[in-house]
């Protein structure tokens, strides 16, 4: 008898925010074998799929991991055993995460794939920060650029300088460490100095903290407060909309942490409601509610 | 006593496809008082709502639509008189869709709100046409831009050309009744005439159709391809991917309309086990199978 035809669900988990993932990914991850998930990956993502046997593949955020080869020698071999693997990315798996390199692998090695895609972290980011992307009359394009380098090349000023003009709002990702000389690029570039900035540590995650101050002042800001990855750097003038559109930040028990001293199962739907207030809900298992041995 | 506190949730319905909505967006829909929907809704949406009253506002794909203040309006007083309103978007709320002007208007009437971000159109449309928007060789930048002028200003060249080589990849929207202009304007920025490009029309949509040629024989390939709006218009090395990563094109029932002569709410797992398989299940409530009146 032929082997069963193994898959492999590239699913794109959403930012911070286990909600944020999609039905149709949820959906699938609820039905895998094996799910593949990265550092970064929330707990109650991994808590909806107890039946899948659960691998840490231990990718962390920006990290140019040397893993990357063997996640993806996994994931073939599973494929060819006839699995059905979720390999769950942060974010939407095709923008900055390397779902192509890993699609690319398993079309060659003829293992069967889908891409279920995810709410983009930049985007979401944004969202929860108080700031659109696009606006009517303020922005009617916005690039998402990585500020760190592609394989091999250099890190040169040209390129930041060529899309100072170009583009109504620029989002960086991973661009922390360079923050600096990027900023510095864009001025020269011909973008105002005053054009509005923002940096936004943790988008999209209880944690969340935002900066926010013109393009030349934004790197010390943010080296100020003390913000490095994961973060987003934005500069246009949309970022000016936060000061009315902040909605998450201002939520009745925003970034607090609340300890619940339950077992896990018991503590989901406090913990739900406690996010949905912008809590951060803490569960330890200390004492369990059970039924008596003898009634 | 005082009126209960209403609350607007500025939901993304994600492209296309019904699951690609989040989860979070499916949860505070199916609790909505009302729900106010564009025209190109998926059917599957209302029906996860059937507690809300259902209001199409009847935008369409690209229309500027001067009922957008109505549309204000109406969840401004649906706010005050303390209902819950999902508004349902397609795609994200903010990324091209007017949310941010919805949402400021709230701000400025003092009515709640909350952003649920979903996955954004062109993200997906292009995953679902086997391209990777970005690829750590290919692409470390996408650009997305509207087709269609800003408010109040005339259509100009001169942004394209500046645009041309200052991202690697360039994604536009709303942009088939400009593609030769702005083809054109891109190579005389300075990008290769040979770079390759794609439209994709209909994308995450079993009726989605993908066109390939090079940046100077894109606006002529569409055409004799028929493709409109809604469709997006990319350029850039990462068409390329798509050699290898179409997987949805290529679903065994791929497009193919399949009747289903049976109630709604009997049809609704065929429907979408047709749906996973690619495609577009018809369903014509002909003939409903019931318990007999009589046993």
């Amino acid at each position: 008898m032929p082997q069963p035809q193994g898959k492999i669900w590239l699913v794109g988990a959403g930012p911070g925010e286990p909600g944020l993932i999609t039905v149709r990914g949820l959906s699938v991850l609820s039905r895998a074998d094996v799910v593949l998930y990265d550092a970064l990956a929330h707990p109650a993502l991994l808590e909806a799929c107890p039946q899948a046997e659960q691998r840490n593949v231990g990718k962390r955020y920006g990290e140019d991991s040397a893993a990357q080869d063997a996640i993806i020698e996994q994931m073939i071999a599973l494929g060819r055993a006839g699995k059905r693997v979720v390999r769950l990315k942060g974010g939407d798996p095709l923008m900055f995460a390397r779902g192509a390199e890993e699609a690319l692998a398993l079309a060659d090695a003829g293992v069967r794939f889908e891409i279920v895609p995810g709410v983009s972290s930049p985007v979401a980011t944004s969202a929860y920060a108080g700031i659109s992307l696009t606006h009517r009359e303020l922005s009617s394009s916005v690039t998402f650029i990585t500020g760190s380098d592609r394989a091999g090349k250099d890190w040169s000023p040209e390129s930041w300088k060529k899309l100072a003009t170009a583009t109504d709002t620029i989002c960086i990702l991973m661009g922390m460490r360079r923050i600096r000389e990027i900023t510095q690029a864009i001025i020269d570039g011909g973008r105002a100095p005053s054009t509005p900035a923002a940096v936004i540590h943790w988008g999209a995650r209880p944690e969340q903290r935002v900066v926010t101050a013109s393009l030349e002042r934004i790197a010390e800001a943010a080296a100020e407060a003390g913000l490095k990855n994961p973060s987003i750097i934005l500069v246009g003038e949309v970022v000016t909309l936060r000061e009315k559109l902040s909605w998450y930040d201002s939520r009745p028990l925003s970034g607090k942490r609340v300890v619940l001293p339950r077992a896990v199962d018991q503590a989901r739907d406090t913990a739900a409601a406690l996010r949905e207030r912008g809590a951060i809900p803490v569960i330890l298992p200390m004492i369990e509610i059970t039924a008596p041995p003898d009634t």
